[in-house]
């Protein structure tokens, strides 16, 4: 009682996003209801908006809302290495690390029996097609450190391996400000094993 | 780089709400890309919803998409007892314990010299005008415990004082389950203060 329908059908549908939950999901709803045309019309239009016209890049899955991503079009980020990454907010985090110049390949998940997750599931057979018409010469997989990300590493590479192109995954090991008292076993005995001569 | 400009524009939108911000609101954003038919479209139909429809009880300042409230239009509330909330958020958080059948009236803040809220800018005027249309018995202030949430239990309470009307404001002293030793000093000497025989 006290809440009206509409206002429940609000509150019910931000409690499923990321960040908010049943407590507080009724207090973003009051911040839209008090702040209507800074933020409640301009975020309703934005997702509209949004849900109109962002679809997955044809080549390499980023979103966008064009046929091909900005990365994709940019002649200066052809440069032949991909790198292939799970999601779009792994590329994000690669973009703002600003080192990397080449193009990406969203896979859009990891191969997964549980989640029923098969290579075609994935954006795998395009990667391969990118490969295969040229073009490509080295194939950086920035996959997760996790048991799906790394099966996931090993099939692509096993896929690649008559293709000519070099392979190679992200480095590993203590993490930059990483104290080793904090760290996993796995990481430490990981970083010992790949030790480097100073 | 790598993000599209809509999409950019729903982030920064999300982030300004409460609960979510810049680390959390691309997840959110791409939580939504990911369920476009089961929750980016609803929402989006939610929030246009709720920004046309959604305004405030003519009565009590509580929102409702009608002229008055569910609760002010409930002859059975109608008993006499008008409790005074600051926000919408404090009237749910009454509703919730369900211990309270009378109606209630929404400040929309609390008189507050930093914010230049006075009384006119607050439901105060409202308040006095049902109070002198009769009907009602008693005005409960349920206020928080701050300085300027006292101050304006103080300045209705002054109000009201030829009206005839019996003013009550919510007990103070230890919380349920609270620990003694994790209790400010203020609510432990008002605890003292108000003791009760057992």
């Amino acid at each position: 009682m006290g809440k009206n329908r509409d206002v429940e059908t609000l509150i019910r549908l931000l409690a499923r996003l990321p960040g908010l939950g049943p407590r507080s999901a009724p207090r973003a709803a009051l911040h839209l209801l008090k702040r209507r045309s800074q933020l409640l019309d301009p975020l309703a239009e934005s997702m509209s908006r949004v849900a109109q016209t962002v679809r997955h890049c044809d080549s390499c899955g980023n979103i966008t809302t064009a046929n091909l991503c900005e990365i994709c079009t940019d002649p200066k980020r052809m440069n032949g290495q991909v790198c292939v990454v799970e999601d779009v907010s792994d590329l994000w985090a690669i973009e703002r690390t600003a080192v990397f110049s080449g193009s990406y390949h969203v896979l859009g998940g990891v191969l997964s029996i549980i989640d029923g997750a098969g290579p075609d599931e994935l954006r795998i057979p395009g990667l391969l097609a990118r490969v295969e018409s040229g073009g490509i010469q080295e194939v950086i997989l920035a996959l997760g450190s996790t048991v799906e990300g790394q099966t996931t590493a090993h099939y692509i590479a096993d896929q690649l391996e008559e293709c000519g192109v070099h392979v190679t995954t992200l480095a590993r090991g203590v993490p930059v400000g990483g104290e080793l008292d904090f760290l996993d076993d796995g990481t430490i005995s990981t970083a010992i094993h790949l030790r480097r001569v100073v």
